[in-house]
């Protein structure tokens, strides 16, 4: 398997890219994983704007998993262009970008913003009475609909695909969906107008899963780490929350020269309520030691927590 | 003001109790509490089973408050219960739930599930072919859903009172949604079936704020802290994250034995992709010293982050 191409599970075939668009699809992503139908699995981790993908956490720390061999293999970020998607002239009721759009229904305001358009595009933004797309991604295109679209009511769905699938049954063309470039071919809709968020520097980190029975612990020696590379590590972890200080103790484990926490969540451990499985990304370097630093930290971890597990290990080369 | 009835801003006009359901209104509570429009806001903070509500942190954090005066004044906890609603016979299209509902379109799938509801309610779930709801809810009533409603399609929309419009707007009467009581009765849904969520124990933790322009800090002795009674603080900081161990020695701060560290959370600083502020929710006791040891972590922690911000701090008596 190692020297063929590998198989791979994405998000592609849900045409959406936020975060909590593909919350049905990542435990079959993992899954897929898991089972051996596929090589590796390809999820959201965390976006530049929203911050990381709390979906992502709740699907890897599911308990079914907690003897998993499945392992993080790496990363790799993305650049997200939004997109103002209109129904497709394959639905025969679009009048074609080049043509005038004057047969539509134009909407009353047609004095604000837009300036900057051209004039077919202008008729077709005039015709949209509705927009619909994750809040994640209306928000991040705000000052854009508040500019162009003042007159369109604004509605949130769970993802942008959900947004390009209602757009593409309203047959009165009055509906538009922000999604991406993706989402318009597979739900057959036009992308009318492209990169339409305000911020363009707009990026998501994926994880990359794959299946590692390897006995070897991940920052273990005899795995090739070049000296001096800086990895990630991400490790979830339980502790006694009615011991005073646990989770602080807890913390202060990772308090070495090689280790850099960077980002913590809690999240529900589903066993009580308000009681928390806490996530912990580490940069860390493997020394000349052969990463004994982290070795010692996560030795300790487990001693201080009820239970422990590290989620892999990764360096910024993906290691498909 | 402090002896009349205060005025409190909420979010049961949205109908609406999930988390991320209320994304839009945040900020509008926040805001009629800081202008002083009304006197105390209420916003959901945490979730048993989905864990912080993301929008509160963000909403609490966001740049034009970090100099307001707002504080959380204290928290109160609601049980959640989930509805199946259905078209309202003010629509004059559902059959009352006393009505053989022969006349609507049974589904074909009627050998699965429901054999613990009465006659006229299965009756009425046959007709249902669409379920929506926030996925969370969705994920919450998820073996009701499978037992009684098999062959119903499950749609996620951005909030329980987006699918009681949706479900309200499908006049073939095959559609429902998951939600409440209070979206019910604002949308104009009737109740068919009430608790349908698998875990009964479903609750929420929401936040009070109120204005507090009294310069005295909220540990400070001079406030009314009865001694050892078991408090609560929310404090949000920034980093720089080029330093090595910084996150591990800003939260060693909070390493004493007044003090418990239980929910930390990483958010985008919206300042500079992939850096972050940190929430950290702590339990404290006033000792005899007034709290000057929370005070202390908080001097300390001032002097290692680049900003931080006290967010309130509450007892478990609510202090309208």
């Amino acid at each position: 398997m190692n020297c063929e191409e590998p198989i791979v599970a994405y998000l592609g075939p849900k045409s959406s890219w936020t975060s909590q668009a593909a919350e049905k699809c990542f435990p079959d992503v993992v899954e897929a994983v898991q089972s051996g139908k596929v090589d590796r699995g390809v999820i959201p981790f965390e976006n530049s704007s929203n911050g990381t993908v709390i979906t992502t956490l709740d699907t890897l720390s599911t308990s079914h998993l907690e003897c998993s061999d499945l392992t993080i293999a790496g990363e790799t970020t993305l650049k997200i262009s939004h997109c103002l998607l209109v129904r497709s002239i394959e639905h025969g009721q679009i009048t074609p970008p080049d043509s005038p759009a004057g047969a539509g229904t134009p909407a009353d305001h047609t004095d604000q913003g837009s300036r900057s358009l051209d004039g077919s595009a202008f008729a077709e933004l005039k015709r949209i009475k509705h927009v619909y797309s994750h809040p994640q991604a209306l928000g991040q295109c705000r000052e854009f609909l508040a500019a162009n679209l003042p007159w369109a009511e604004l509605h949130q769905t769970s993802s942008t695909a959900e947004a390009a699938i209602i757009a593409s049954k309203d047959h009165t063309n009055s509906s538009a969906a922000v999604g991406s470039v993706l989402a318009a071919r597979q739900i057959g809709l036009r992308v009318l107008l492209e990169g339409v968020q305000d911020v363009r520097e707009n990026s998501t980190r994926f994880l990359v899963l794959k299946r590692d029975p390897a006995d070897a612990p991940p920052w273990h020696s005899s795995r090739t780490h070049p000296e001096g590379e800086q990895r990630k590590l991400l490790v979830s972890f339980a502790i006694d929350q009615r011991a005073q200080g646990k989770l602080a103790h807890a913390l202060s484990t990772f308090n070495k020269p090689s280790i850099q926490l960077t980002n913590i969540h809690s999240r529900p451990s589903r066993k009580s309520p308000f009681h928390y499985v806490y996530f912990v990304e580490i940069q860390w370097r493997a020394e000349k030691d052969g990463g004994q630093q982290l070795q010692d930290a996560l030795r300790d971890l487990g001693k201080i927590s009820q239970s422990r597990r590290c989620h892999g290990t990764w360096g910024p080369t993906l290691e498909w």
